[in-house]
């Protein structure tokens, strides 16, 4: 393998441009939706979909089996024998469409539509993560095409449980151990820095993750009779969810910030550096400005600093008009975010407990837990940290941005504990990209050039010795 | 007349109660829901099937349009000159049938199922306000049936809104003034004392209800990447919530409490005197007793306090699984339960205030008015209360006890502002009918009994001088 050959593979990639456009469309109209037990079907098509592309370009596939949703295995080995082995992760589920009122076209019929960019293709999960795993599988493809072989040994895991909080992937690592082993992983499913700007996420915060009810009156009850009488269940968890933070924005579960780190003053000034426009950002949103913990930075909010954040809350009557009940139930979907050696184990205990002790008399509570998992950060010496820099640079004019991310990514703490393996994050999309939202897209430009990226990686890669 | 006509009449109310059930079991098909415009041409339906029964019965009728669901207004002179006008009100539409999981049986389905107290009917409507308003109708059949006459002369006033606080009732009794003249408004839907001890409801709570809702960034955001910068809209709203009330449960809203009468020494050994059973009573939706201001006894807490209670609160995802989302938008249902003199629009204007005094920065609110009653009280030396009285001691062995009830009929406000009449509330409901839950029923020698009781009253009334 030469230099040649990537500008060969490169050509490839431009050339063939609109056929990976085309495929990654089909995925996109299969509604993979893992959180909702009425598109198991579907989810499991969106997996034998890519297992038949990897089949045809002669990787070794297994559809394995887990808990919930399979995750679909894919192995091709290189004719060099010294390359390096990687690892590359993503996941085939998707967030549901709802609200579909808010998307200008459905959500599982693709388009493609002018952007300021140029084009973009909108659809759930056009970014996250289908259109950004293909970066890689495509950039698979054109070197197989050009080349006839992988410069590296490529291992593929795709998981069907990533926007569940991947709850079925610590045992499938530790099942599999056996034919996971590799150098490093690859992930595909963070942002870029800008539109010309491409970044490598070197921290990731933690999760965790529960649906709590609570449970007052035995039945609903009609709010004029008994209403003054008794404790509104939504009034009561609408009081503790007010306490969890106190004025200064600091979470109030017992013994939440230990493990978290101080920051710093060197990593708060490599923060700053990065000069993030915060009147832009959060203009895009609607917001003046940031919000969160005054003392910090938004950067520093958002990657550097744990969460706990409704993601949604319900109960009584939530239709057209009026209902004078009293809801015998309210709940409520709450996430944390973690950093540093924040245990999660830990905190879901004492979130319990949180809510446990504020209960009113005759209250009852459950709680699920939906997965989690531990804040992790890369070594920024890594050779495979650099090999994925070098790999950029031969596609972007402009340096990238090593970058925190607040999202979690659970499998990357998992790969890192279970298997021993660290990740590079190297994603394409963008802060608009209404990622989890109506109107979720991916610009054709980062896929084009997510692709042309992979394929130089793989051949970084390849080099280290 | 004469008091055999009475003793005939009700021989052939108790030959005849078989029939009676299953008109009303028919009526109860129909699923008249006044909230959602999706069942309007079902509530349409159940208006014209009454209207069909009274003109069987030779009630002059009209459907009469409102800006929201008809009134059916119906009227049958006496030949008796001097006999007075009592303008019956009851409504004809029900609660929404949902949760539909926790019904034993199809709401819009009736059963006759075994009860305690021998048979009752479940259906939505069994009781509220269908069950209840047959009491009345099916007193006028016997008597027209039985003496082929009335005993005083009736109009009925049958609304299709109040489920909905009667948003359209003001301006129906404004703009037929002309036809509703009368001396006294009989009112069916109160409840029992218990069940075999009759009462009348001679103080109602007034209404105030509103759907709100806040907004703060443009869009749903996920909650990895912007987790700690924003203000959680879900956690903003349960803040607002949470301040409603104080530690002592004193409503916050400005001047809430301007009109709410201080309870008199009586007033208070009367309520006492009726010996509430709250270890029953709260025992029965599985509270272990009232929770309400502690300085006051449960009876009050119910009938002659003030209250504010969510009656819905929603945002984000809720369904199966999670979704790491923060949502722009969070949303509650509200109602307030009036006393004494305080008024509605003052009350609606301070809450509307009251969030938006608390709104973060960059956040916008919505208030959507459904409607306003204030408070009612029956004088006491009221000679239509005393034919009620009279009336339902040919019936019952016990008493009648003299209640007030913390539910508001928004009409009996209205009837008395705009037509100048007090209203008389008898009604058959018990505390376990679940009006407004699922499962709702109504018991069948409640019906009968009710039956009796209207018919007896009929006569009383054509007896006052």
């Amino acid at each position: 393998m030469t230099s040649s050959n990537l500008e060969a593979v490169s050509k490839h990639i431009d050339a063939n441009f609109d056929q990976s456009v085309d495929r990654l469309i089909d995925w996109l109209k299969i509604p993979s939706v893992s959180t909702d037990p009425q598109f198991d079907a579907e989810v499991l098509r969106a997996a034998k979909w890519m297992q038949d592309q990897l089949n045809d370009l002669q990787f070794e596939t297994k559809l394995i089996e887990t808990a919930g949703h399979p995750v679909l295995y894919a192995e091709r080995k290189s004719s060099n024998k010294d390359a390096p082995t990687a690892l590359y992760y993503g996941h085939y589920d998707v967030q549901p469409g709802d609200p579909f009122e808010l998307w200008e076209t459905s959500p599982f019929e693709p388009v493609i539509a002018d952007s300021k960019y140029g084009k973009k293709i909108v659809a759930r999960g056009a970014e996250d993560d289908k259109g950004q795993l293909m970066t890689f599988i495509e950039a698979f493809r054109a070197w197989i095409n050009v080349a006839g072989d992988l410069p590296c040994n490529v291992k593929i895991m795709l998981e069907g449980e990533e926007e569940t909080g991947s709850p079925s992937l610590e045992a499938f690592l530790k099942e599999n151990k056996g034919i996971l082993g590799a150098d490093v992983c690859i992930v595909c499913d963070t942002g870029m820095w800008d539109i010309d700007t491409p970044a490598i996420t070197y921290s990731l915060r933690g999760l965790v993750d529960a649906t709590i009810t609570i449970t007052g009156p035995n039945r609903d009850l009609h709010s004029g009779m008994y209403g003054g009488s008794v404790v509104n269940p939504l009034h009561a968890l609408s009081s503790i969810v007010a306490d969890l933070h106190d004025q200064n924005g600091l979470i109030q579960i017992k013994d939440f910030y230990e493990g978290v780190p101080q920051l710093s003053n060197s990593e708060r000034a490599e923060l700053a550096d990065l000069k993030h426009d915060d009147a832009t950002y959060f203009g895009e949103i609607g917001l003046s400005g940031p919000a969160g913990e005054p003392q910090f930075t938004s950067l520093e909010q958002m990657w550097m600093r744990p969460t706990c954040d409704l993601n949604g809350m319900w109960g009584g009557y939530t239709g057209e008009g009026h209902k004078t009940v009293i809801a015998a139930q309210a709940s409520l979907k709450l996430s944390c975010r973690l950093v540093g050696d924040q245990d999660p184990h830990a905190i879901l205990k004492n979130l319990e407990l949180f809510f446990q002790e504020r209960l009113p008399t005759d209250f009852t509570m459950t709680l699920k837990n939906h997965g989690m998992g531990v804040a992790v950060k890369l070594p920024v010496d890594s050779p495979y940290l650099k090999a994925a820099r070098d790999g950029l640079e031969e596609v972007y004019d402009n340096p990238t941005k090593l970058i925190g991310t607040g999202g979690s990514i659970p499998a990357v703490g998992q790969i890192r504990e279970t298997l021993g393996i660290d990740s590079v994050m190297v994603g394409f999309g963008l802060d608009d990209d209404n990622v989890h939202s109506p109107n979720e897209k991916y610009e054709l430009t980062c896929l084009q050039r997510g692709i042309q990226s992979h394929a130089a990686i793989l051949e970084k890669l390849s080099e280290i010795k």
